[in-house]
């Protein structure tokens, strides 16, 4: 709980940015504090502990800062999601919708062994579509997503119910 | 001596990228192993153990995955260098030379406070472009930069010398 008003206090709302119209959850100020930032990392990988995870993965760009530590933690191994034209060598692809428009997503085929148990790590929920494209890349590889992580969830997108399956997903805050 | 050639074997050789006449080098293999990027970060965490490290910056976007186990380690707070456009509050920018074109980098005004011991975290050390405009920053912040810690240094370009102070320079690997 205490975690949980800490977080409130330090995350940044930020808006129309990066469009107007949106508002910008900015984590810079929680990972900058040293004891909020291995509270959250700790309480992140305490969640998925049971879960025998092989592998996590990590969502370009700020979820590279969670999934590290947490892939540390849990003695698993670190793959990544990246945005488009960034992973050099041979690759899948997922395009999803964004809040502020469309993208795409992509992995190395050899990111992901068949049958590993992965947990993905992201910021920030909000609608859903990124980390949906992530559960894709993830599962066409053969992967078995057991969790998915982010530190704030933002209830009023409904993402959760766009990630709905067999996996636990877990979020350090949610607010409406 | 085990690390060195484990990491060796793992790295990744792609010419051409991102543009014809660059040989990239890929970390991914690296993150995949458990325990090659467990051995990495614990590695490079311990040769600035000694330093009180109270920031670690980690540099857009690959040294993100590297900077948050080592902050975490270190006990420190985690700071982030951004690409243009990326940050949402208020920002300096420094500008610099890339071996394939030139672009500039921003920190928050808030990432470091004044007198902080801050070590700079990167997957490679090529230039040196990219991480001087980091230290820089930290520096115009009024950051003291203890150390600079990179997973792999590539000797032919001389990037050690664009970064010469009283700070540690640390690599797990240096190649030719």
């Amino acid at each position: 709980m205490e975690l949980r008003v800490a977080l409130i206090s330090k995350l940044r709302e930020i808006p129309d940015f990066p469009t107007p119209g949106v508002m910008f959850y900015d984590i810079t100020p929680v990972l900058q504090d040293a004891g909020l930032f291995s509270d959250s990392i700790d309480a992140m990988a305490d969640a998925f502990r049971a879960e025998h995870v092989q592998k996590v993965v990590g969502i370009d760009a700020r979820g590279f800062l969670l999934a590290g530590p947490v892939a540390y933690l849990l003695k698993s191994g670190l793959a990544i999601v990246r945005k488009k034209g960034k992973l050099p060598s041979e690759i899948i692809r997922e395009h999803h919708e964004l809040e502020y428009g469309r993208s795409s997503l992509e992995m190395h085929t050899d990111a992901i062994q068949k049958g590993e148990r992965v947990v993905i790590v992201d910021d920030v929920l909000a609608t859903g579509g990124t980390a949906r494209a992530a559960l894709r890349l993830v599962e066409n590889l053969g992967g078995v997503v057991v969790g998915l992580g982010f530190l704030l969830e933002l209830e009023k997108f409904d993402g959760r119910k766009k990630l709905a399956g067999g996996h636990t997903i877990f979020s350090l805050l949610r607010r409406c």
